[in-house]
């Protein structure tokens, strides 16, 4: 693996310890695959991501792609798996890649990390690093896929006005109240 | 408002631009958010933050602190609210900066967009990012928050295996098969 997106190898690895706080296996390996998904997509079209993990991987795609969760180009559809799918954002047609177990037999770091079989003491992260770079996308599997109709598009917010009970602006489609005051709130007290 | 976290304004816009693909309002004013949140924080605490939007926010969030989306440290809990909290990891205490509709008379073109008053193509962007420049904290308001237990800490994904029936790694707490294999796969056919 020399490069990763518009990046070598190594400027990646400094690149993703700047955003992510540090060269987690999983944003290695994660490029990789954004890479791998970026290599295969038809030039030129405007497409959306799906990560299946909200683990790790969603920072690799935010990093490689102009996919980001606040631009709304990004959702995290948290299946506990380790894949990600680029598509056409009105089509929904494109390409969905993923580690494939049966390609991990002569990679045991890999193996021992995404199974979860050594904790992160006994992990030897250099060794799982390198292991990374050289398999690169040997480990991969890639199909097509076409995301269901209701993942498509985007729907606004609709009109805002003041929550009778907190005051600030919500979107009146949620209800009489903002949610927070419906009781979804995070903090104590309200 | 001179500087936004480590960036003079005009240098945080570039950034914006970069990361978002545009300069959206959401992540000027959401960056000023940020800073306030920043400047206020006991210094030298490990901090998490919560974003009460899906929308433009949770980028300043990544943008100007060491929480993302794929690191944790950044939950969205989308409540259709334009506010933040950032809180001790350990402890749950914190505080949140929000938009306060009482402090928006004065500044037409910030209290249009938060309300959706205009549409895109009425909006004069110029004006209304320096309005935001020049309001800067002013619009805002900060209290002290405390996080309720079930949004604290982590918790790890557990045991890894192979899905009986796609053959993927899952976590084996979601049950006999993978969450997709159980009909939450975003795609048609699985």
């Amino acid at each position: 693996m020399e490069h990763i997106g518009r990046y070598s190898f190594r400027e990646y690895l400094k690149v993703v310890e700047g955003f992510h706080g540090s060269q987690a296996p999983g944003l290695i390996l994660g490029g990789i695959m954004v890479d791998y998904a970026l290599s295969r997509i038809e030039p030129g079209i405007l497409f959306d991501s799906i990560c299946e993990t909200a683990a790790c991987l969603p920072d690799a795609i935010q990093l490689l792609t102009p996919c980001t969760i606040g631009n709304g180009w990004l959702k995290v559809i948290d299946l506990g798996l380790f894949a990600l799918s680029l598509y056409d954002k009105h089509r929904g047609e494109g390409l969905r890649v993923f580690v494939d177990p049966a390609k991990l037999r002569d990679w045991n770091e890999i193996s021992d990390w995404l199974y979860k079989l050594k904790s992160k003491k006994e992990q030897d992260k250099d060794r799982l690093l390198a292991q990374m770079e050289q398999a690169g996308r040997s480990v991969l599997s890639l199909r097509p896929i076409k995301i269901k109709p209701q993942y498509l598009g985007r729907t606004g917010k609709g009109a805002i006005a003041d929550c009778p009970q907190c005051g600030e602006p919500y979107p009146i489609r949620d209800g009489a109240l903002c949610l927070a005051c419906q009781g979804k709130s995070p903090y104590m007290g309200k």
